[in-house]
């Protein structure tokens, strides 16, 4: 049985906090392949676009009027807004608001959502220190490979007990990131770590409140602020992560130190990024994917006359609700999914607004589906049968939709899904301009231009 | 033994948060009788020494300099020292600078420090919000309450595993406290623990660095901008604190919940708050105390010959150092403390100065002083006899030291370690003021007087 007792401690835990600051501060500059390079841009580019579509957000919104509060200083850009914070506000919105949607990256081996943290952290930190975009690049793809390493190193049992892993990992990650942009030596490295090491953040307990989205913001704060710590001599254990009493002991019941540590600067952990196609739960994705597979083919939604689902039973489990009336409801609706995968061949933000999910040719189209489990259909698959008024019957098995690491996203609908969470709230011209940007970050000389941009 | 799965999570808990909520919101001001208010008084005036007495310390300065890096407005005042900061920036400093000294108050049942997270969190945002001395009673007395409840349902379990429950369960007792200074009502201030509830402070391996001061700067800090948020309409889970995957079943293997609601609002856990008379571990508490009495009864150090000590085992294993070479080994000297005590009568910060223990006299006065182990005689206790150069044999025995619950210190006392703390940093007039404006605390029309004599 899992045990959490310091009687049972492990005193003999590799040093993973020195190594993890060596790699950290040490490791260089785009010291990695070049699918490894390009995977960066295709994260930073996924958060930004989730980061600007939910600015506006309440959630945002609240967590802005509070930061005023404090009469901050007008340090850094808050993507899709045009009110300024400090670095520290500015890290805690780009967190809250990147992760609003449910619609950022995912590593897939931990479920940590890694960008969210990291990439908030270091983008708020950026206009102040003028950091390149290759300073950006750099500290993303050590940033994300520390969180996750120690996501993997505590996942599943940490997980299941309740963290919100992406919190909890996400604020050393955060703190490599900050500590490699403000180039802080190994010594110094190691103690931000160790400051961000006291503050894990997020229980799982508030997935459905706006605490959700605050975890990765209020990670991406305390790692910027413990980098800003070490860089001005405040210490902390050089052994916080690994030590009796220190991190990982203390927020998890199994530690796997060689997850932490295999491969360090061979494998990295960004590679194993995913990034979701559909603004909703992950199992409904292959279903939505299937249903406009079908669209693509010329099926007309007007032409069906009713649609057989077979699903794993987690699928109903989870997304079974065949009447939702608004679009929190609609995005656990395995119905809706179908539904607007017929109708409009995407499942964006949009799609799982409140006045679709109610328009009545969805309520009719819904009505046509019904589900039956079938435990041989893996929870990631879907198998979809259309019977037509004119009577063809079609079917279509999807055994991993669009987004799996089996079949990335390509860099094309990542374009498209950032239009259609940009586009709305910049402009057209704006979200061109901030794609190219995006896909030039490590050329850029400074952040200032793609901060500028993402105003509206 | 314990456990730490989910699947064995207690579903039945019973819904503290809301209880809590409903007691920090609507509990009557001043809603206590007078014992309970003037500890309250006592709890204020010790820990607003012990913040000015370390405000220069290098922990506050380099966390200072790093919150500077925000460019900061000056909404709050940081005891003893001249910068201002924004109210989040001063409550974290002002928590780092309570508790650096080691030598701030104890709830002795959980070994909670309560009044570096809430007092510092209430203080900061004291001024701007325009708060009476009497808003700052209640909201110091309701959010003691709350952190060190939550920490009498998780203690020993949860302090044992590596939490510093000082920063784990003060967040909350910030988040409340702050949430009553802003008179939120029931629902925003459940909102407003369920918020902080995502982020417990604290490991126990960063004792000995200046993370383990960070953890109540960094809870009062977090428990303010959690109220905040509130107030601004962010949202959290309503059982943060006792669901499934809530803040206490995560945190510690074991949940007491009536110890957190038990007479509540009847029994006051400030109640229970004691003060250190000395700046080292509390088991050489009693041997200072032993020899300054022998001090006070006319007993010169010039006259001694020799010193035996009877300790508990505790006492030597923890403080056994018998040649310190700088003032931190000084505090893990028994042999220290008692030359203190017999040369100066007190120990404060200044009697552990590397200068005072390598000074000739006391080198001398500890080679005087030799222990044997006797476990017949408590932990908590002293048994020390002076062999005279005259002959004579004195003896004293100390069952309870001066600040422990049997013998607190008085009101007198209080004030004394007061100046000890406060006069060498903003002179006697100052300190003298400051005193008075303590005592009066609760009829105060607004902490802006306290707080401009309280800077140099």
């Amino acid at each position: 049985m899992a045990h959490n007792s310091v009687a049972n401690a492990d005193r003999n835990a590799p040093p993973i906090t020195r190594i993890l600051a060596e790699f950290v501060s040490n490791h260089p500059s785009k010291g990695w392949d070049d699918t490894v390079e390009h995977e960066a841009h295709r994260t930073f580019l996924n958060w930004l676009g989730c980061a600007i579509g939910a600015a506006r957000h309440p959630a945002v919104s609240a967590a802005l009027a509070a930061m005023q509060e404090f009469e901050p200083a007008g340090q850094a850009t808050i993507p899709g807004r045009s009110e300024r914070l400090d670095m520290g506000g500015a890290a805690l919105l780009n967190g809250i608001s990147s992760h609003t949607f449910d619609f950022d990256d995912t590593h897939l081996k931990t479920l940590v959502h890694p960008a969210g943290p990291v990439a908030s952290a270091i983008l708020a930190l950026a206009e102040k220190t003028g950091a390149s975009g290759r300073d950006i690049v750099d500290s993303l793809v050590l940033g994300i490979d520390v969180a996750c390493r120690l996501g993997a190193g505590m996942y599943p049992e940490h997980y299941d007990r309740g963290w919100h892993i992406t919190g909890s990992t996400g604020v050393l990650g955060a703190a490599a990131g900050c500590a490699r942009l403000l180039r802080l030596d190994t010594e110094r490295t190691a103690m931000a770590l160790g400051i961000a090491a006291s503050q894990p953040i997020g229980l799982r307990e508030q997935f459905g409140t706006m605490t959700k989205p605050f975890h990765p913001g209020a990670a991406a704060r305390a790692g910027l602020t413990a980098a800003l710590m070490a860089k001005h001599g405040f210490t902390s254990s050089p052994r916080a992560l690994e030590a009796a009493r220190g991190y990982m002991q203390v927020v998890s019941v199994r530690q796997d130190w060689n997850k932490v540590t295999e491969a360090l600067g061979e494998r990295f952990e960004i590679s194993f990024n995913s990034y979701k196609p559909f603004a909703c739960g992950v199992v409904i994705h292959p279903f939505i994917d299937g249903c406009a597979q079908l669209r693509t083919a010329g099926l007309d939604p007007d032409d069906i006359e009713s649609v057989e689902l077979k699903a794993h039973s987690l699928v109903l489990e989870l997304t079974g609700k065949t009447s939702p009336t608004n679009g929190l409801e609609g995005k656990f609706s395995v119905y809706h999914g179908c539904a607007a995968g017929f109708v409009f061949g995407v499942a964006g933000e949009a799609e799982f607004a409140d006045e679709i999910v109610a328009r009545a040719d969805m309520v009719a189209l819904r009505g046509k589906v019904s589900a039956t489990v079938d435990d041989r259909i893996g929870p990631a698959a879907a198998d979809i049968t259309v019977t037509c008024k004119d009577g063809r019957r079609l079917h279509v098995f999807v055994e991993h939709a669009v987004g799996s690491l089996e079949r990335p996203m390509t860099d094309a609908h990542l374009e498209s899904k950032f239009d259609s969470l940009v586009v709305p709230m910049l402009g057209a011209s704006k979200a061109s301009r901030l794609k190219s940007l995006c896909w030039s970050l490590s050329g850029l000389d400074s952040m200032n231009g793609l901060c500028e941009t993402a105003r509206p």
